[in-house]
């Protein structure tokens, strides 16, 4: 009877930890031991809206393009409890094309096709000094579509920062666009 | 030797069987019983993004307004292998408010606050002949942001099928704007 208890006892522990370990894990496992930046696997049905932005067409009504971003679950969570980004935090912004038509609801467009991916990878250690991906506790990288393990983007101050200049305060990232982060 | 053998194999069950039934649930089970139609809670945190529609601003370039749609994880999965919405299938649009600004971009509108929600429940049995909320296959109900429990519809066919008119030949869906049910 004792060990059918105990083993009792162990199944329950198994049933609560499997889970557990899957969907509580800590978030700084989610910084790549290499540096290399890869666009995640499933962000789309697996992770968070964390916000969307339109840009508008330069030569009639309408979006020509589309930024939608998402972040992990538990980095939500994280913000409302600390007011910030966890260490492991990651961005995937999508770029999206549009379409536009004339609905009963006026001049409306939609996003399309994936051109290409932004990532980004929150890094409070420091950890990649040498890596001109990482810096000012983050990790940049630019991807097209079709090839999310191959990033076209060599430097992060050339090529990255200079957009997120007007969000430095917050971290360099533009959370006026993301109020889940503050909804309670 | 032979119970601790048993019980090895009724932890493993209970181990797969948990989360099995927390997150494999079938959907029929979402379509409220009685027909009363609410916005669910945690939609934004723990469901898929289907889509981002803009509305242009009829004055200036930019948004006027974002409608941004979210639907169950298991819907999507169902979509992609059966070609059509499941019963019980929730689709959630936030109605949201836009800022604009110039930014390296362009001009540049993004989501703030939601004003409203737009909730739409598949129902392949037409369960609710009576309730002027349900037919045509679905559940269609408006709430105001702040009163989730309380549509302020009365009846969807003189307030909600004819925005929908053309996405009749989708079960009335724009999946047009939601190439994530297609993309495998």
């Amino acid at each position: 009877m004792r060990i059918r208890k105990i083993n009792a006892v162990i199944a329950a522990l198994i049933a609560i930890a499997i889970p557990t370990i899957i969907f509580a894990g800590p978030l700084s496992k989610d910084v790549p031991p290499d540096g290399v930046i890869a666009v995640p696997k499933n962000y789309d049905t697996e992770w968070v809206l964390l916000g969307t932005w339109s840009i508008a067409d330069k030569e009639k009504a309408g979006a020509e393009g589309f930024h939608v971003v998402y972040t992990q679950p538990k980095t939500v969570a994280y913000f409302r409890e600390n007011g910030e980004f966890p260490d492991g935090a990651i961005l995937v912004k999508e770029l999206r094309k549009t379409n536009t038509t004339q609905l009963t609801t006026g001049t409306v467009s939609w996003g399309s096709e994936i051109t290409g991916w932004f990532v980004m990878i929150k890094d409070k250690k420091g950890r990649f000094t040498d890596n001109p991906l990482w810096g000012d506790g983050w990790g940049w990288a630019y991807f097209n579509f079709g090839e999310p393990n191959k990033t076209t983007t060599q430097n992060y101050r050339t090529e990255c920062i200079g957009c997120h200049i007007p969000a430095k305060g917050d971290d360099w990232i533009y959370v006026r666009g993301y109020p889940i982060l503050t909804r309670k």
